[in-house]
């Protein structure tokens, strides 16, 4: 195995190089020090080495700079002063933040080498683009059709017809079943499932009781441009519509996405939430952890449901849901207080009610 | 890799051929155009061909159905004289409805070709039944008893000794655990493990605090004849006792189910259920999606659990119930509404209070 | 594939061979019948033949017990005389519990053959040390490092310069992501996916919208000594800083962590449970099935939440919580049990209020 097959795998300790200038005026950062210094990498203080970017954002972590041997780091203005010998200081509100919104363009993923393992199988009539990159004992299925530059992990296996977009990336040990259409630019991560059937039968008495017959599953799995789909999450397909999953949404670990559900553009599912059959998620939604949404329901455009709440019914667009069952949050807020206040309530209540004659 | 190897992993666009007359003898509506017309598949109004059946369940597609040039469309006897050019009308009730319940005969599951793909590894005293086909890179352990007919999908992992019955099939990249017996027509979706050990641990005191020291399992997981399991669903092995799902029942993906559990008959177990161990789920029960039942109860016959709902103690065969702690349905609900009214009356009953001289 | 290769996937019927005489030594039980029947396996009563341990703790397999042909029965005191022909009887108290505690010195994990399937695939510069096991189609990274002893299973997919320490365990079909020091005497159960991206974007205007742009993640995921790692679970690297599971913690299938949560030693963490960004779970916390931990809060020493509980605050060491939003489980019983009379009250509180005037 080459060294570029399976530096594929590696999402990333290669990068730019980028001077202490260009930090600072990216971060909008006041510079102390040589503007020349060079940093390739980012880490935390205590494993920062001369080549790495590295921030300091509370007094707590003081004694980690002044024992740091990072080559540059951006420091918080109340921190500024904070003894320590590295090379270069970048003083900057919010050094954390900055440096997020930095990674974007200071790390560049690591670039996959165009070719086919030797181990790799493709299917009959299957068509690869320009520059494909496919991982060892990857399977492709007959008629699949390879965007340009796409990446696809050791040991995915993708199914008969299957479409996928330009440079998009599969890591290693993800199974796309027939029916799926995948745009560009999306990543999915390992041990996704894309297009399996979804959970649907016909009830027919037997024997006493009752027999699910499986309903086939012929509609797609439609996953747009520049999504990302986390690790080991399901996403169906659907019954003879299509599941869809709008451009720029990303989703998180471990999610459920049942068949016939449409998202929208650019939402936020995060880890195991449960979308119920033919529910709609319009552009912009937030989902937050361990959600779940019962079948055939919307979630209006820009709302956003707190962790674990249970949606039962449609939610307006714009507006912050949470709690089992789902309410508008401020007023389940209320409701949680007023239930912790009651216990103590009650039994002044309940005396109270018993000395009152109730007229009939 | 040939061309039938890899329709193994298709879920499937081929199918029977049936005339316009047939489909409308079999869902029992009434025709109108040539009833010699033949289609060979299902789609949406929108996607349909002079080879697709499609259907019209709702005035809002009425402008797809006039646009559509499906061979065959069931429409709803109110929509019966829409607009269009489509060859064959079939009038019935809930068109939607009858589509999927003609679906499993319309549609045939596609052929997988017999054979052992080159590449996979069969172990030592391993047999294999008639007509198995065994994917690419699989891998199947000593002594493992491979029932007529099954269909391994490539990538998939099976122990050794395991027994898998015929007629089974089990997607890319399922691993089967040493110590399961799985029936015959059981379906197995992609990244289910299956046998995996339970989570077992005996506590032991270790340098002040505690150590889990682990319990070997060698208990057995059970799976009977026509069980369909979810991507990746992942269940236990027995640690003595076996766990155990019975004839029949389907599970969705992301489920969870631990050691010792039992499951009766035609269960239906929806996405992201938990079932601790222990549990008994008795005949015919339906666990919505992400409920989740605690260690050693039991979910009696026929009994429904909302979704979400926190199952802590047994319910009674039958009964419908929700909420957490799960309470029975219609009380759940009368909690949850006297819940939201107690905020606005809090302030009201605290003055009341306060004005009322309690007399002890 | 040699028959060692396969045994390796087994998780074990191969065990030590201990006499009855050891075995009511180790669980201090009255031994009835001849001290030297030897047994090498465990099984419930209605499997076990004349090698089996079994036990007999409840009077309704006492029918079983007396058709059973197991060589050696831990029972019961109370059930001591139970009819029946088994060699040896061993009387203690609570037999399930003895046997449980007895299988860790009874049973022995089966010895994978130490070599590197002729399928594998090692990675330019990574180094195995010895006696090391390497299953089928597994593909190792440039640079890993592989300590002594470790099994790797079929299917595996390790990525560049990943560390796992000696003796360590990885069932067939995890996943490894670059990033991963994973400690020494860990067990990764199948389809687990260790290191993979964080969830974390930067927001930015786009179109009319909004747009997330990926954080990359260059924080390391790591897993301490002795952990267990439940079948399909997900663990994220950190984005800046680690992922840390500590040493002795177990967690069970289908758990999500997120980035930079650090976990402390010992901790038991079960089914589904979804724990959040940057969160940290102090030593020894048990967190039961399908708790979700919001991102930044801390769980503390010893503290236990139960199962479904929603965290949305720091939780104070030693205490336990429980419901949603999460309580003290006192205060959350106390205030379920006050909603549960609510309905029936509110009608005569209302009554009650409408009678009485509120003087402002």
């Amino acid at each position: 195995m080459s060294a570029s097959t399976t530096q594929r795998d590696d999402s990333g300790e290669s990068g730019l190089v980028l001077t202490a200038a260009a930090i600072a005026e990216a971060v909008g950062g006041r510079l102390v020090g040589d503007g020349m210094v060079r940093v390739a990498r980012v880490a935390p203080l205590d494993r920062a080495t001369g080549q790495d970017l590295s921030f300091l954002a509370a007094a707590k972590y003081a004694a980690a700079f002044t024992a740091s041997r990072a080559g540059v780091v951006l420091v918080a203005p109340e921190l500024a002063e904070t003894p320590g010998s590295v090379a270069v200081r970048i003083v900057v509100e919010r050094p954390q933040e900055a440096l997020l919104t930095l990674l974007p363009r200071f790390h560049r993923a690591p670039a996959a080498t165009p070719g086919i393992h030797a181990t790799a199988i493709v299917g009959s009539g299957a068509r690869l683009g320009a520059g494909v990159s496919v991982g060892a004992y990857a399977v492709i299925g007959d008629g699949a059709v390879i965007g340009d530059g796409v990446v696809i992990g050791s040991h995915c296996v993708i199914g008969a017809g299957v479409e996928i977009g330009a440079a998009s990336q599969l890591y290693p040990g993800v199974t796309v079943y027939s029916g799926a259409v995948i745009g560009r630019r999306v990543t999915i991560h390992s041990g996704a499932r894309i297009a399996s059937d979804g959970f649907g039968y016909v009830q027919r008495p037997a024997n006493g009781g009752v027999e699910h017959v499986k309903i086939p599953h012929v509609g797609r799995c439609v996953i747009e441009d520049d999504v990302e789909i986390g690790a080991n999450t399901t996403i169906d397909r659907g019954s003879i519509d299509d599941t869809v999953v709008g451009a720029g949404t990303k989703i998180d670990n471990l999610v459920q996405i049942a068949h016939n559900v449409r998202i929208g553009r650019a939402c936020l599912i995060m880890a195991q939430v449960g979308i119920a059959g033919s529910v709609r998620v319009e552009d912009g939604a937030m989902l937050l952890g361990q959600v779940g949404v019962s079948g055939h329901h919307t979630v209006g455009k820009g709302a956003r449901l707190a962790a674990q709440a249970g949606v039962f019914g449609d939610i307006p667009a714009g507006e912050t849901w949470s709690g089992y069952p789902a309410r508008p949050h401020k007023e389940a807020l209320r409701a949680q207080a007023a239930l912790f206040k009651l216990p103590s309530l009650l039994r002044r209540i309940e005396r109270l009610l018993d000395r009152t004659p109730e007229s009939e």
